[in-house]
């Protein structure tokens, strides 16, 4: 009756491997309400798992909701409840779909086709970055043992520095530069600063999914905003919550539909907040990829108040598990900061710091993206051509930059049904209805077309077609 | 009349070595009240530095109440206010004393003698290092680019899982280790986790500057609570606050007065959380440097109730830079803290990771801990020794364990003070007063002896006594 398969040659660890067989068994009823689970034990022994890794999702599930534990009795399926999930006790919840939990791999070990916020794993030059961490690791003296500095190590924050006034029209001293754990890392320290828990906060809609989920966990109010042509909709934000401690936004490309925010609102916005006592986080996440007309500046570079704090990472130009990123705080907010990252993290190991500041430093990074830029211009260029063979032009959204193209489904049609079957197929598009915190608007697949070759893209497009064409079936 | 001298050689920023100077001269009146400041464009091309440098230290020297902006008229000496500092707008204030902002460095680049905190850097087996670094990066895999799970890589955690097991005696399932940016960033996880803000909390008195410094960050309220020879005094930590959200200590050896937690007490303790919902934060940090008697197991063995929460670091074992530590959370908060981490970081890199991954599974870490053992021993028996010529011997407190001896002064002494003239001699001990949270119950100075090998050991203490007859002359 109790037959888990788990595969311990798979990415994802065993405890959320147990988690998701069991918790999707209790939502399609093949575990009805009130049965019995075997005990941890038990199911260790006979699944060969650690009693451990049994506990662990048995708490998930629990705290969750799937399973209820009745002492002595033992552990029981629950009564399965649709509205959002009860936390373990004395903590708050987090929003549960997590995208690490979900990034399937090909039989090949490699990312299925369309999986968002990867840059391209072919094109990425390992053998020199290879040679730039082993010389790193080779340079090694006594002193660069000790870490100085909590906000990062001093030829980074240079380089970044010089990066940012150069590409994004930047102008900052380098002591304005505090190096963090990736985008994550960043909006921590940021929620930690603005003590955002318990306060309303702006967030674009439909917006970054981990935005969202990373200031509700910080226990941040969140105050979806629409966006429309122009980007965020400041009137709307003034109107739904004036005074907001921050808007989060990404002004450069708007994630996930691509516009960029326009001059009269970015003035707009930078006003709202001056005359609010409020913040602005700009995510700039992608700003690197564009291929249409001329890259904007930076929201950050038209501050004259000081208040954005602006937020970078290389996640999506060199690669996600560096786990790199950077905050760019107002001057008066910078010493806090540096105060913050250094007694509650993120502060960054040493070792991968100085080899990202030595590949900035030696100009690869400038001829890295550039290259991408090309790349994923013809990547983006074949998939949308495949894209046009079977879907109506008008559901395809290309935007100026980015790293994806959306693909529209009817208002009607459910995207998360759309990218199950998808996932039998083999294929992992994003639902663009994950990206709103509020009730989805807009039904959708986001596509990634950075690690799809041109070659593949008509094998990879009929798939797609033929998989929605089953899913969407009225 | 304006004359600061910034030294760029210095490992300090130039904006803090700034900062501290003004600040000093408005503390001594060498800057007195309604003196008028250059302008930071002024400054900055008086001393040759970029004018955002001088920016962030007059706008942390304004937000600390040195100095004030009077618009155009421009920038003043601040009447001196010595109440705790003012934060800057909005935000709380954290500890100003820094442990990083004052790490000096001799003339050849060495940290100073007696510096706290620091592994033996002259032991490190820095080759052995390199070569695994170097062999991580050269099998980086197009896969290895993406970091598939916010809790860490998986050869690292169950690594660090079969060490608890091994040398600490806890039992955890691989699934239960997050590995994190160091204490700080383990503690910063916590403080999510637990959801500290607002809530008291216990802390060791004396105890962890970085742990009470970290909490009050994070908005707890710090209920220092006295230790004793058995460590910490529970019934007086009951009595002071008996529904404290967590108790942080450090029971293998009490930081900074080295003794262990004794057994009733660990049980008293483990009652109190389990009675009062209280929650354990295990500060294992040292335990591996033990010189007298068997290792006493970490108090989380004794965890039946689920209420420990297990922080340990490879800061002290491998060096500082590397920030790298782990939490082991009880099986039901492991989700959340999985999640959370995933959310708001700290997150580290992938490289950092699996570096240290090879040097646990390959056996380098057991070996380089035991021969360290071996060298702190020496070193702390020699430090001791030429201690004793100096001092009467019941004022040289040594533990069993540790990383440094504490040299008791009087109780109407300075520690603050004699910490000033050991910098004058090129000494770095740390002031026992500043591991108070409330008003400092004893002065003496922290003695590290990581770093001091055995024949420097005479001419380093004689240069201790005469600095130290000097300071505390009546």
């Amino acid at each position: 009756m109790f037959d888990v398969l788990i595969d311990r040659s798979a990415a994802e660890p065993a405890y959320r491997q147990l988690y998701r067989r069991i918790s999707d068994a209790v939502l399609d009823g093949t575990l009805a309400e009130g049965m019995r689970l075997p005990s941890a034990r038990a199911l260790a022994s006979q699944l060969g798992l650690a009693r451990g890794t049994v506990e662990v999702a048995y708490a998930q599930l629990a705290s969750e909701g799937y399973i209820q534990g009745r002492g002595a009795a033992g552990t029981f399926v629950a009564a399965v409840d649709v509205s959002p999930a009860p936390s373990a006790p004395g903590v708050a919840p987090v929003a549960s779909w997590v995208p690490w939990a979900a990034r399937p791999v090909t039989a090949a070990g490699l990312p299925m086709p369309f999986q968002m916020g990867l840059p391209a794993l072919d094109a990425f030059p390992r053998k020199l970055w290879s040679r730039l961490a082993a010389r790193q690791a080779h340079a090694l003296s006594p002193l660069s043992l000790v870490n100085l500095d909590p906000a990062g190590i001093a030829p980074l924050r240079q380089a970044i520095a010089r990066y940012l006034a150069v590409a994004r029209g930047i102008a900052v001293a380098p002591e304005q530069v505090i190096v963090t754990a990736g985008f994550q890392g960043a909006l921590g320290l940021v929620t930690r600063l603005l003590e955002v828990a318990g306060r309303p906060v702006w967030v674009e809609e439909p917006g970054y999914f981990l935005g969202h989920a990373g200031l509700a966990a910080a226990g941040a109010r969140i105050v979806p905003v629409p966006v429309d042509g122009d980007g965020l909709d400041v009137a709307a934000g003034s109107a739904l919550a004036p005074d907001a401690r921050l808007a989060l936004v990404s002004p450069s490309h708007q994630s996930p539909l691509g516009m960029a925010l326009s001059l009269p609102r970015r003035l707009q916005l930078l006003d709202w907040a001056a005359a609010r006592d409020g913040w602005i986080v700009e995510d700039d996440y992608d700003s690197e990829f564009r291929y249409v007309g001329r890259p904007l500046p930076a929201l950050k570079s038209l501050d004259r108040a000081g208040r954005v704090l602006y937020v970078g990472t290389f996640s999506k130009t060199l690669f996600p598990a560096l786990r790199l990123g950077y905050l760019v705080a107002p001057p008066h907010l910078t010493p806090r900061a540096v105060d913050l990252t250094g007694l509650l993290g993120p502060l960054p190991a040493a070792d991968a710091q100085a080899t990202v500041a030595a590949f900035l430093a030696e100009g690869h990074f400038g001829r890295h993206v550039r290259r991408m830029r090309q790349l994923y211009a013809v990547r983006r260029a074949a998939l949308a051509a495949e894209l046009a063979k079977y879907f109506a032009t008008d559901r395809i959204l290309l935007g100026a930059g980015g790293m994806q193209i959306l693909l529209r489904l009817d208002d009607g049609a459910d995207d998360l049904a759309a990218v199950a079957a998808c996932r039998e197929a083999g294929l992992a598009p994003s639902p663009l209805s994950r990206a709103y915190a509020g009730p989805a608007k807009r039904q959708g697949l986001l596509l990634s077309f950075t690690n799809l070759a041109p070659e593949q893209a008509p094998a990879t497009v009929q798939r797609l077609a033929r998989a929605l064409s089953m899913a969407l079936r009225p």
